[in-house]
């Protein structure tokens, strides 16, 4: 945890919170939605009792919280799961995003009124989201009239089409989580290095699999057999599974970028990976901030249930 | 272990044996190629030290030992990989299987010559096998003409195209390892059960990687929606998610099994299971038992090696 000490003595006016399975951030804003200052846990989702969420966040909130009256705390995030503090039920898509179905969860202090914004779903073909609608609401409030594909790579990476300032549908990509279990723990883990990274190995896995998508899973244990055959390189066999898994998904998502705009919403390291992936399909992506993305949504979401501009 | 107790006094001509990474199984064998015994053990090649193998050889053989004279142990499997016993180096295709080869492995005990079947390999696109190598000559044994591909269904699938006698080519598919660590290591384990069976759902995985293989990998996360949306049960999500590892893994191998004969080689169930998604596909395959293709193809190395008629 960073200091949440209150040197200033200033109070919060309300406070955004991105409660996610493995993390919790809370920043302190002013009444201009300044962040007075961010505080991380490492209390996430992951193992939390229903009943540990409030005191959790109370302590983090308490150098902030005015002597009298009460203020709000706005929760993106999988606190709102059925396993997390309460559950916010997902909104159907289409839909805009953090703008209803927030839930309300005690506190048990009147001085800290905490709201959870709800994850959206989709029902054919079935998909949830949760965290990642806030970050669509906070690029939609910076960019009112986007029309094209928003792309929140990770261990699920989402893609999303936007239009008339809705989610219209998205669809989930395990991308993250299959280059760990491939990486970490199948048989490819003799082969691929914990860390490094090679380019052209890289761009070579884009390219294989967007020529050949349909035999993406046939083309796996060539990492493990070129280590064995070929002497390939730890790092290089690293660069090239990357390569492999986000050129499939890049081919499974090819109505997205071949036609329409994408920004990438991320961070520094992974918008690169993904930024050079389109470019070996011939198209390219704005790179948007994702931390940027959960602040100024976790705005919109306040000012909306508050009735105020944002 | 199975019992080696020999109650009957003869002596086994040769050993039959199959080294594979979990399991160790020797058949002591007649001069006529009739099975005296067939003992089991856990001693597959991971976590043994190379001087741990001979030991293991010898006290299992012991018994079937002849009380003077010599015999051979014909051995397949990972036991002659570089991490393994002695490394027996891969004959690259196109080869005839099982017809030379072989690498001499000490025991030290002069009544028992271990001998190590090489696998084979590819260098474009690179791929490597150990064991199945056998199966094929196996197979080959008892049908020497046949001209289309070998599938050998399991943790990594093979699929082998034989033709004129020999291996002309292969590829690996890992269908076995990536539907275990989907179902039980990665976010769908929350939605698919550790046992249990849906035909229906089963077809549908297949018919779904079938008709969209360059969407498989952004279709797997919809098993762990559908669970939170739908009640998909744990039973369907199971056989969904092994209808579309499998249903992929056809996809990738469409041009095998679309205009040549396939024979499945394997167990019971898996046979079953992939002669179910070959149907969905419009194909159709015979079966041939593991156990007997792995047996035969022994036979076939030792008499190979012995310069007598198999």
């Amino acid at each position: 945890m960073s200091k949440s000490a209150n040197e200033t003595g200033q109070a919060a006016a309300w406070f955004a919170v991105d409660w996610g399975t493995s993390h919790l951030r809370v920043w302190a804003m002013d009444a201009e939605d300044r962040v007075l200052t961010q505080i991380h846990s490492d209390k996430g989702m992951a193992g939390m009792a229903p009943d540990a969420y409030a005191p959790e966040l109370l302590a983090l909130a308490e150098p902030w919280l005015p002597s009298s009256g009460s203020v709000d705390a706005v929760i993106c995030g999988m606190a709102g799961s059925r396993q997390g503090w309460i559950e916010a039920p997902y909104l159907e898509v289409p839909v805009a995003p953090s703008s209803s179905g927030m839930v309300r969860a005690e506190t048990g202090d009147q001085r800290l009124k905490a709201q959870i914004v709800p994850g959206l779903c989709q029902k054919t073909p079935a998909d949830v989201m949760r965290g990642e609608e806030t970050q669509i609401a906070g690029y939609l409030r910076k960019n009112p009239g986007f029309d094209g594909y928003l792309c929140l790579p990770g261990t699920h990476s989402k893609w999303v089409n936007v239009s008339g300032g809705k989610v219209q549908s998205f669809v989930t990509v395990m991308t993250g989580e299959i280059f760990a279990l491939l990486g970490k723990t199948s048989v490819l883990r003799h082969s691929v290095a914990e860390s490094g990274w090679n380019e052209a190995e890289f761009e070579k896995g884009v390219r294989q699999s967007l020529d050949q998508p349909d035999r993406f899973i046939a083309s796996l244990f060539a990492i493990r057999a070129e280590g064995l055959l070929a002497n390939l390189g730890g790092e290089a066999a690293r660069a090239r599974l990357s390569g492999m898994i986000i050129g499939a998904e890049l081919a499974a998502s090819r109505s997205a970028w071949s036609d329409r705009p994408v920004v990438v919403i991320g961070e520094g390291a992974l918008i690169s990976i993904y930024q050079a992936a389109l470019t070996v399909a011939g198209a390219s992506a704005e790179a948007f901030s994702g931390d940027e993305a959960t602040l100024s949504g976790l705005c919109a979401a306040y000012h909306f249930m508050k009735g105020t501009p944002s």
